[in-house]
């Protein structure tokens, strides 16, 4: 298996991305790594394992999608960005698996375009797993599809499903719908509708809306939700924890300070069970190939559990599983997209 | 001034209502509290002050409109509820300020039809002040309106804006949009119109798209969204804060039983920071009066400081500023609604 990476994607590139590919090289077995990106800097870099070149090989690519540019401009005016050829090597069979830490909306977009999607697969979507104490939770779609349909929404319930019994390993997987309410008549338009064929599909063990509020308590295996509100979760997520454990920090300082000390292995309990980064990224699920999309502030940690985690997913065969999976729903629906 | 209070709505209904309304009485001067609910059951709880007949009165209402009851569907069947005797008060001139811990849809839809829009208003929503360190946020619209257009944003803006200068004293207050990235071609379509709106109003000092990772940070005063969204972060915060702390417990007491008793004060100190009972439930803005949702598991302090600041808000002249502000949004863009 061919492993290409981004080297240039994310807040801490190149170095922690050459770090983490580094230091996943003796797990490898059969299988090579490619970086992409500026070819001197990352040699300099590959440099701190004199036999890198046994593992893995460099692609040079000369330009940069930065993190807020807008994907669709920077795609055209960038081809030989790090992003593009990434997914230009997935296309031409050069790449079995590709992974970046860089934009999302570049990667999502060049991936969509170069890949192509799969059969029956309307629009793809990013499944985030959400550590919580009673285990792990996917969200599907945080981000890749901003204006979904009611059968996107569909769609993205079986790839949540089909990733938790190939990944997760849960054999029949409980699927919630994100609304503002539990009742099948609260949300928008859009919920209202992907409820109802939620709740007509056989194959789902679908269990209703699903509050925000619950998402820690795991209600479901699998939440659906439109890219746009799964992507403000994820974020709220990220920065009420980030602001909560400052505010503790902060009143610990300044009420008990004897006990800053005794606390930290307690914060970082906590952190390691909600640890985004040991599910190792991403995956952009629909498109014909593997995409594994990780966190723009992923360090080396981050980076190796990725590659790591895109190798199993690329051998559970999930890809064909979908296909199947999608010829299932009835044709009414996709023609109603 | 009348305030009238639903005594029947909230998961504590009616003893901690009545227990707030009690709380209060003696802060009211020469405002009148009116009880809505069932009339026997308001009278056994009030016997707590022998005096109440002072200060309140009560109105018998014979039917309650539970927290998941379909909004419309409750309304038409229960005329006699609280909450539709209440919205009936406040348009026969019996009210000048309604407040319900009951159902939200339910509130919304019967102020909207009863009290109707202030003139200008399009769609009313529901604002929320969220506590952080830096400061109140405020955020609208949170659940009145899940399906907005671009200018119900635009209004939210306004209403986000007086708000915060009558009620929490805010001279110049700035504005955000929710959105998934920073740049102005960020979110969905909803949100990129809102945007070109909001950033050809030089009557506001818009700062652009916000993230919801910021929102603890006060990135600005004020943050538009979509009710939809808007229902999401504020149930999410909720969620993940609430799993926090339990995890933080939940480890303490594994790793650490001996500092539970020590960290108490701590946790202590950090809800009472982010407390939203502090600010005393949610007002739906640009309805021709004044109502106010309180949180659902209101205990008295909340509702306390619920009809505290709620006389506030009416004595701030907040509806006609808003009249008169909304006279000032080009025409062109209410058309455009």
């Amino acid at each position: 298996m061919k492993l290409v990476l981004d080297a240039m994607g994310g807040d801490h590139a190149p170095d922690q991305i050459v770090k983490g590919a580094l230091e996943v090289l003796d797990d490898l077995g059969e299988d090579r790594l490619v970086l992409v990106g500026d070819e001197s800097r990352l040699q300099e870099l590959l440099k701190a394992r004199p036999d890198w070149q046994d593992y893995l090989s460099v692609v040079h690519a000369p330009e940069v999608i930065g993190m807020d540019e807008s994907p669709v401009d920077a795609l055209r005016r960038k081809r030989k960005s790090s992003i593009a050829m990434m997914a230009k090597m997935a296309s031409d069979g050069e790449a079995d698996v590709v992974i970046s830490a860089g934009n999302t909306g570049a990667c999502v977009a060049s991936c969509q375009l170069r890949m192509r999607l799969l059969p029956g697969v309307l629009r793809p979507g990013i499944l985030v797993i959400f550590p919580t104490m009673n285990g792990p939770v996917a969200i599907c779609d945080v981000g890749a599809n901003v204006t979904p349909k009611p059968v996107h929404l569909h769609q993205y319930a079986a790839m949540g499903c089909l990733y938790m019994q190939a990944v997760v390993g849960i054999q029949s997987p409980t699927v919630g719908l994100m609304s503002i309410g539990e009742e099948d008549t609260k949300g928008n338009d859009l919920i209202k509708k992907a409820n109802q064929m939620l709740r007509e599909d056989a194959h789902l063990e679908f269990i209703g809306n699903v509050e925000a509020r619950e998402v820690l308590n795991k209600p479901c295996d699998v939440i659906v939700c439109d890219g746009f509100v799964g992507n403000v979760v994820l974020k709220m997520a990220e920065g009420i924890a980030e602001g909560l454990f400052r505010a503790v920090n902060h009143e610990l300082t300044r009420l008990k300070p004897e006990l800053v000390q005794e606390f930290k292995p307690i914060m970082q309990s906590v952190y390691a069970q909600h640890d985004h980064t040991e599910y190792g990224g991403a995956p952009l699920l629909g498109v014909d190939g593997f995409c594994i999309i990780c966190h723009g502030a992923s360090d080396a940690r981050a980076i190796r559990n990725a590659i790591l985690r895109a190798r199993e997913l690329a051998q559970t065969g999930i890809n064909q599983k979908l296909v199947d999976w999608l010829q299932e729903i009835p044709v009414s629906e996709l023609e109603a997209s």
